[in-house]
């Protein structure tokens, strides 16, 4: 699977790889390619066993680009002095590769009481506009969702069994576009100063303290990022200005309520101003019960370390699944991620293995 | 004289038509070239008279750029459908023409009274650092000033006798940079957004009524002209966020006082923030006594208008003068000042003359 150049949004074989193993374990394949027919997205649904617990891991194939400078190709696979080398062995065809190999473990010592299925897509690297999202309410229309889901992202920052991460927080962008009035910067009762009305709207949006965070959450966070004019004269006000804000939000907020608000700030400052938003991920939990202590239990006895339950970080396509059943992430180190010379040790992968292996037993399979 | 081709900082011959003809007049003239040796700007002090009232005319020989488009040579001083057409005819050669023949005609009359002057730079379109500065600090130094100062800028907008200029607002302008440490949106805590302090600055800075404006001037005013970041990504807190700041002050403020209180405020919010400050010109006023009111008298008995008396607009060398003694400025109409087809009408250098000499006499000479 590390030998197929995937790189978002291509596939070159790497969930063939995935499908061929899994169906050798009996699971029953279902391909969900979502998108533009001419270039749909490869996804695909695998299923194994009836009844209760329904588990369900998930994950992606493609990976980032591998850009310049890698000591070892990107796409052999090499390994040296007991580390294994490639794009996206980290993030995280290692953690899927983990999981059918946890899963053969588990089939080895007899049949598991309920069902096992994998969620797996094509498209989390890139606009994860016809990965995930579409497939998890394929799943949701079929009654086919599982009760919980086991996201293999590369979750350990610096050794495996730090962190699984049980949410995160949401994100928003907003650009804040104010017109005025030019004029002589000697008359300005001739001129509309619209550097001054996006002052007084940032100035509100600033000065609000969003909430105070909670239990698993940080305080959310509004941060301006850029404020641009381009005015050269020192006589002249100009008769545009704009803003970048950026927030990241916990799970006090919505996506659309924030909108709101920013709209309505804006428009009380400068009525004819220009807002557009785009919320790049809802904000959720999911509050640790009998699953994610399960998980907890699992790391800990496989490699010593009681991991921390977090909610920090970026976006991952956990967001989507979300809306839909309780989800958690647990992964390889991802200290390396994204990076040059992206790997994992072997010891790394084999851990990984006997955790999900032994999640799988304590969670009831 | 409008034939020179006295652009600034050059002089062609300009003053010494100045000068050729006021000696013609008995005037005593001391040339006094302030500067750089190699390139000293051309000023010239001339008087003829002793003892009170003691009169002085100012101006300035150079004027702006010509630019292109003019439908005559904007050096061949062409007079057309009663229009007298030229680079500099209504800013303001006209003026300083139609005041030495004010006195021509006043010395017609017979021996005045008093003490005429006047005080030519050709460094007002310019830096305006070695013409009527250093030039009145030399009469000041002398005993020389004059009980009243006479500028023949052009001050009417549309029509001569709209207005006699009495004072001018100060400008100043100020450049803030404030450094932050650059950092992921995601993790604020770890950064330290300059744009956010910038806002408290100019939020404070916008927040504050200057003044209510008095008689004579109307509110100060502060305008926030620029704010410039330049950050593209979304994702990143950036390192650096700048502003520009103009203050239009009346007198009840000086340069220095406003400059305090920009650094003061900023470095409130910013201690390592850096503030430039660039003080163009003070505020002043020469408070309506009976000098200004001889001009205005003279205006309206000659054209009919009586001029309002006005403080609004840019500044002039009035700021210089101001300093010493009291000084208001009357002149041509300015509609084409700086423009393209600069001109004046021939009946409005007679009728400045008139205005000229009238005040002349009404002012005791």
């Amino acid at each position: 699977m590390l030998r197929c150049r995937s790189v978002t949004p291509a596939d070159d074989g790497a969930q063939a790889c995935l499908i061929t193993a899994l169906e050798a374990l009996g699971f029953t394949v279902t391909q969900l390619p979502f998108g533009p027919p001419d270039a749909p997205t490869p996804n695909f649904y695998a299923r194994r066993g009836e009844g209760k617990p329904r588990l369900c891991f998930a994950g992606h194939t493609d990976v980032v680009p591998p850009g310049q400078g890698w000591a070892h190709d990107p796409f052999e696979a090499v390994i040296q002095d007991g580390m294994l080398f490639g794009r996206g062995i980290a993030d995280m065809k290692g953690g899927l590769a983990c999981s059918v190999a946890a899963v053969a473990r588990v089939l080895a010592e007899g049949e598991p009481k309920g069902a096992i299925s994998f969620l797996v897509t094509g498209d989390e690297e890139g606009p994860a506009r016809y990965g995930t999202k579409p497939v998890i309410e394929w799943l949701a229309e079929r009654g086919e969702l599982p009760d919980f889901c086991l996201l293999g992202e590369p979750t350990n920052p610096a050794f495996l069994g730090e962190t699984i991460k049980i949410g995160r927080r949401g994100s928003m962008n907003a650009q804040i576009i104010v017109q005025g009035v030019q004029g002589h910067v000697a008359y300005p009762h001739r001129a509309d100063n619209p550097v001054h009305r996006l002052l007084a709207i940032l100035g509100e949006m600033t000065g609000r303290i969003l909430d105070e965070g909670n239990a698993w959450f940080a305080p959310s966070s509004l941060q301006v990022t850029s404020v641009d004019v381009g005015n050269t004269a020192t006589n002249v006000i100009p008769a545009q200005a704009s803003a970048m804000v950026n927030i990241r939000f916990n799970d006090c907020h919505t996506g659309a309520g924030l909108e709101a608000w920013l709209r309505d700030v804006t428009l009380t400052h400068a009525p004819k101003a220009d807002v557009q938003v785009s919320i790049s991920g809802e904000a959720f939990l999911t509050e640790p019960a009998e699953p994610v202590e399960c998980l907890q239990s699992a790391v800990e006895a496989v490699t010593g370390h009681r991991p921390a339950l977090d909610t920090g970080g970026g976006t991952s396509d956990a967001r989507f699944i979300a809306l839909h059943c309780p989800v958690a992430e647990f992964g390889l180190v991802g200290a390396t991620m994204h990076k040059t010379d992206e790997h994992v040790s072997l010891s790394s992968l084999e851990e990984l293995t006997e955790i999900y292996r032994t999640f799988m037993k304590r969670f009831g399979l």
